[in-house]
């Protein structure tokens, strides 16, 4: 299948939330329809979206009619359930595919992949009891974060090991649930490499961008990120690299530390990512345009950057800033029209347009 | 009332074509909700708003309700029926105002309001019969340009007379409704200024834009203009003026003719203008945005243009040339989500975008 979807089309996008958001506004300006699959009540994306399914990812009927009115099936996060993929894809292509979910559902799963690519990760081992917590400690060292295989995000899902006197609480911390030992790397900075592939095998990157995180969320992507030309070719080439491997179609978020011995790969998650939201002020295509095109079979666009960029996230309280974030000059405010501001709650973004300068 | 209207409220839009569209989608960027009404079958802004009417604008019942719905009243277009306004005044407020509604949608009080306010226009005459036909000539002289005072837009409702000997089928043309002779301007070429006023009073103006038409229809807007200096302070003091005296609120197209004289003002349009599309891609704050934030009250944004944009539409057999665009560098295409390509039909456009050279 290489001819694009024709105008007109209706992309069914599972998750209602930011992501799925400004997939669909930038669906929109490609002539497209979404229709948004999502359980909870009142999803952000359902606002600029032409149809909205609420409904659970267990409800076979609400899947097959959804599926049915659709003409391909993307996704704004990773842990969609297996079941309801396997009832999905008997109606209409997925992209990006199931071996792209797989591997990033689960953190061994998605370092194994990449170590087998040749790529470096952070020194890891496999959690599921008290013995393997004890092989782990060894193999990894402290300090050393574990986290859940499966399920984490913004920081949910760890524990930290400072020494190995922390383990059996890190431990108990997992519930039971199978983790993964992450031993620290030693790095300057934190990158990150929106890449997209389309249906045809092209590949394209966006300049990469330097990511800051606190409480394990991130804050700010600055564009252009520090790095190296011969860095930024690297980060370029493996993130192509993984993609290719898989086979793979849509726009794909590739974290990597700087460090003085090469580009590690932090992890990688199979969809647009926040610190690719730069990029609607920064390019005359953004990572959310990419995405659609990649999954509809258009060419993809040029990511080139015409503006410097520093992107913030608004989280939780953050919003208290709007009134001021109103008034700033060279400032685009992105709000995601969630009703209820949480603390931790990422709430919309503000990306401050400069001129370029390399 | 100056209190913003809250986030998560609903902007009601009368009119769901490509105008609609682009307000809908600026709106979600604040966290805005918008609900369409619009008489036609599956419009384009339909596809991004949280809820669409469809109705006619003589459905009492239909306006009631979706008043009832909506938190703050605007439109796309300035046709609207005085009756449908009636009804809808009774429940919300409507902005822009009804007098800049009255102004716009006649010729005659349109011109009679610039030359009111210092302003040069064209020069023109009445006509709503043979007898005012022949003192217009007189008065104007030819060649020039029998237009219908009212529901007139992308040339259509225009006769052109050459010499006197056209007027009589001119007349014809009008099929009796009330017009104005317009007689021609020796300009150098059009620009516009699209200039927003908020609820409190702020007023701010884009870059202006030079436009270029054929067979009355847009075709491109290069920003910047070629203006002088002092042409463009003329040109922004002009347009606030006019938004001023209106009590306006929301953004205004104003198109003037560029004169060794000084400028000509051409017509205003009391809504976002095509015109204003490069600013989707030029500036932190698009008009569409610049429109939402004057009707719900909240600040206006930093409309300076952080790059040079030539916007171009297309029109009809156009898109066949999507396919080239959509690997063009430097462009951003913007499709509007119409079904049926017709000759003559705005089918979408494309901002290129260059560095800023001044």
């Amino acid at each position: 299948m290489t001819d694009p979807l024709p105008l007109g089309s209706t992309i069914g996008i599972l998750g209602g939330g930011q992501l799925g958001r400004m997939l669909s506004v930038a669906a929109s300006r490609l002539g497209y329809r979404t229709h948004i699959f999502e359980p909870g009540a009142n999803p952000p994306a359902g606002h600029v979206a032409d149809a909205l399914t609420t409904a659970a990812y267990d409800d076979t009927a609400a899947l097959t009619a959804f599926a049915e009115q659709v003409d391909v099936i993307t996704y704004e996060f990773e842990n969609i359930p297996t079941t309801a993929l396997d009832i999905l894809e008997t109606h209409r292509q997925i992209h990006p595919n199931r071996e792209a979910l797989r591997i990033s559902q689960d953190r061994l799963t998605e370092k194994t992949f990449l170590q087998g690519l040749g790529l470096s990760t952070a020194p890891f081992a496999n959690v599921e009891n008290a013995q393997d917590m004890d092989a782990a400690v060894n193999a990894v060292g402290t300090p050393a974060i574990l986290k859940t295989r499966r399920f984490g995000y913004d920081g949910k899902g760890q524990a930290r090991l400072n020494t190995t006197d922390d383990a059996a609480a890190a431990l108990a911390d997992m519930a039971g649930a199978p983790a993964l030992l992450e031993g620290f790397v030693s790095f300057s900075h934190e990158v990150s490499v929106i890449a997209a592939r389309n249906l045809q095998g092209e590949v394209a990157c966006f300049d990469p961008g330097e990511n800051v995180h606190s409480d394990g969320i991130l804050r700010t992507t600055t564009v252009p990120a520090r790095l190296t030309a011969s860095q930024r070719m690297d980060a370029v080439l493996l993130a192509a690299r993984i993609l290719n491997e898989l086979d793979y179609v849509g726009v794909m978020g590739v974290e990597l530390f700087v460090t003085t011995s090469g580009l590690i790969v932090n992890e990688i998650a199979p969809r647009v990512h926040n610190s690719g939201h730069w990029t609607q002020n920064g390019c005359a295509v953004d990572q959310f345009e990419q995405h659609i095109r990649a999954v509809t079979g258009l060419p993809l666009g040029d990511g080139q950057r015409h503006s410097d960029v520093v992107m913030e996230n608004l989280i939780g309280e953050d919003m208290d800033r709007v009134p001021d974030l109103l008034r700033a000059p060279e400032t685009a405010l992105h709000l995601y029209g969630k009703t209820e501001t949480k603390s931790g709650r990422k709430m919309g973004h503000v990306n401050v347009i400069k001129a370029r300068t390399e």
